[in-house]
């Protein structure tokens, strides 16, 4: 399998190395907005393209054909290794379903220990697959969603504007919640150093809920476990993305939680994270999705709006602050990258 | 009419005056909650209860005689305006909608401008009801939608996770964007000073959607046309309430926006508020109202946590960081009222 090389420009951004530009890419890049995605996905629902290495890898080769983003993403879920675990979430049009949520006593009963690699063996495949046929300059990214996040989709059965059962089984059964949590992290833990092992470069970790919570119960139901996932992907020396979604507020702790960079969302200016990130470790973000949906010349001034404000920073890693939407233009798309490669320094010197 | 008297607990804190204890309300505590609520609500629909002021004050005093809050807020919906205006929103059980969006450059034909007073009747007539029954000893609030939060609802014409067709107009028509917002940010204005005049002691804007902007472009479409909100109801001398909700980053703009008393949600700790708002603005919040889904137990150690953390600071008024949702136990109000009433000074010396 060839693997990555030396002048990975995502990986040296990783290790905070000088950098001519930093490198770009986008969360949900293999998705919806791209039509060669939406043919794959006519011939095969979304949980088979998961459970598909050949189909995940295609997908997931297919925005690096077309932008030549530095950094592919396998194509996968979150909720895969759940489903693994004994949670069969369902993905209807509304968003994933699971009949039977998590919410009582049973739940520790119900949920399963399983292998990370023999268990849940279709992320690996694909990400050997995909790392056999990725140009060496780019990473390869395996991703997980972090523990509190997958709680909240156990307990709650679905996404939610609030999570009623989630908060209710933080506040009313705090031991039961801490034994799904801690079940979560370790299970999570030996996912992402298996996907490190099969063809992983980096791997991201998503933390899309957590900014509902009040940040001292962020520092008892959330970090402490994102930190175990942490700790054990440190052994293998791997880059680590931390993302967290929704609470700005959270930034400080999020930061201490043990991973290489930190991925935040559009709420806060990058002057101000900037500002706030402790300088060893790295920042990725933040466009606003949604400024895909303006024309190519505003995401060129917005795209370089962030340039400016993280310029000279080392660890710098141009992303949006959530996933790309379904109904964005590949053209904005297209600005977003070609804005990136136009600040390369060594290029315009 | 019997209007408020100088004992007025909240009227003291919002001029920032020595009170024995901070006063205690709760948003949206006229609701699904109670059950004499959901007995009126039997007899009529929701829409209905809004435009007959008899009902709406029936239901605004029921938190109050059940749970002796120091302020009652009057039972209406921050899209009563907008329906006057030429918006026929409805009301099923997904959340309010819009057959027709206000998406484009129709979007300013459609909207009326109305008499803040007789063009929207309803809230006048029943804040002068309910002030006529209210006791003298406690405030009565009224309230509108901020107007960026309305233009999210007419623009999108229903509520939505990311409402993309108002990150549309505002990022690729802003100048139809800032023509609509200026509009509703004068009627707001007029239909706040209505309600002043009409029974109202102080008002609260709710900034419900801000929260998903960048903080540079809530401070060029929804910091501009709340602080002209409030910059018209100064003139009247009452108090004012600026609620935002999801996005602790926005916190130093909300305080410069002229409001006597920011409102803030649950994302962030009152330490953390306390050290950012400045000494002449007060502050309003922050319970997790899923908290109350607890036992009365935690209720009163999170309620207490909170009085800690604001101890000393003049001008906090204690509140959830949202509305109260309709599984709440009565117990856990109970609880939270009951705690902020014990820990008054003069009662406990």
């Amino acid at each position: 399998m060839p693997s990555v090389n030396a002048d990975c420009l995502f990986l040296k951004a990783c290790r905070r190395e000088k950098v001519p530009r930093p490198p770009v890419w986008m969360m949900r890049q293999a998705g919806r907005y791209l039509p060669e995605y939406r043919e794959v996905r006519k011939t095969a629902s979304f949980l088979d393209m998961c459970h598909t290495p050949e189909l995940a890898s295609e997908v997931t080769l297919q925005p690096i054909r077309r932008y030549d983003f530095d950094a592919a993403i396998i194509f996968s879920d979150i909720l895969i290794p759940l489903i693994a675990m004994g949670a069969p979430f369902e993905f209807p049009e509304g968003g994933p379903r699971l009949a039977e949520p998590f919410d009582d006593a049973k739940a520790l009963e119900r949920l399963k220990r399983v292998d990370a690699v023999t268990g849940m063996p279709w992320v690996h495949e694909a990400l050997s697959l995909t790392r056999s046929q990725l140009d060496p300059s780019k990473a390869l990214l395996g991703f997980a969603g972090a523990p509190f996040t997958l709680f909240c989709y156990l307990v709650e059965g679905m996404g939610s504007k609030l999570f009623p059962k989630v908060k209710q089984m933080m506040f009313r059964q705090p031991e039961l919640a801490r034994e799904l949590l801690q079940l979560l992290a370790e299970q999570i833990g030996e996912y992402m150093v298996a996907q490190l092992e099969h063809g992983a470069d980096a791997v991201q970790l998503f933390d899309t809920w957590a900014g509902l919570l009040h940040p001292d119960d962020y520092e008892e139901f959330a970090l402490p476990y994102a930190r175990q996932v942490f700790d054990r992907v440190a052994q293998t020396g791997a880059p680590t993305i931390y993302y967290v979604n929704g609470n700005p507020s959270l930034l400080s702790a999020q930061s201490a939680a043990g991973s290489t960079i930190v991925g935040v969302d559009w709420r806060s200016t990058l002057r101000e994270v900037n500002r706030k990130v402790p300088s060893n470790v790295g920042i990725q973000g933040n466009l606003d999705p949604l400024v895909l949906l303006s024309s190519p010349e505003v995401v060129a001034q917005r795209t370089n709006r962030m340039l400016q404000e993280m310029d000279g920073r080392p660890g710098y890693i141009v992303n949006l602050g959530h996933g790309v939407i379904p109904q964005t233009p590949l053209d904005s798309v297209q600005a977003f990258v070609e804005t990136v490669r136009a600040s390369d320094r060594s290029a315009s010197s």
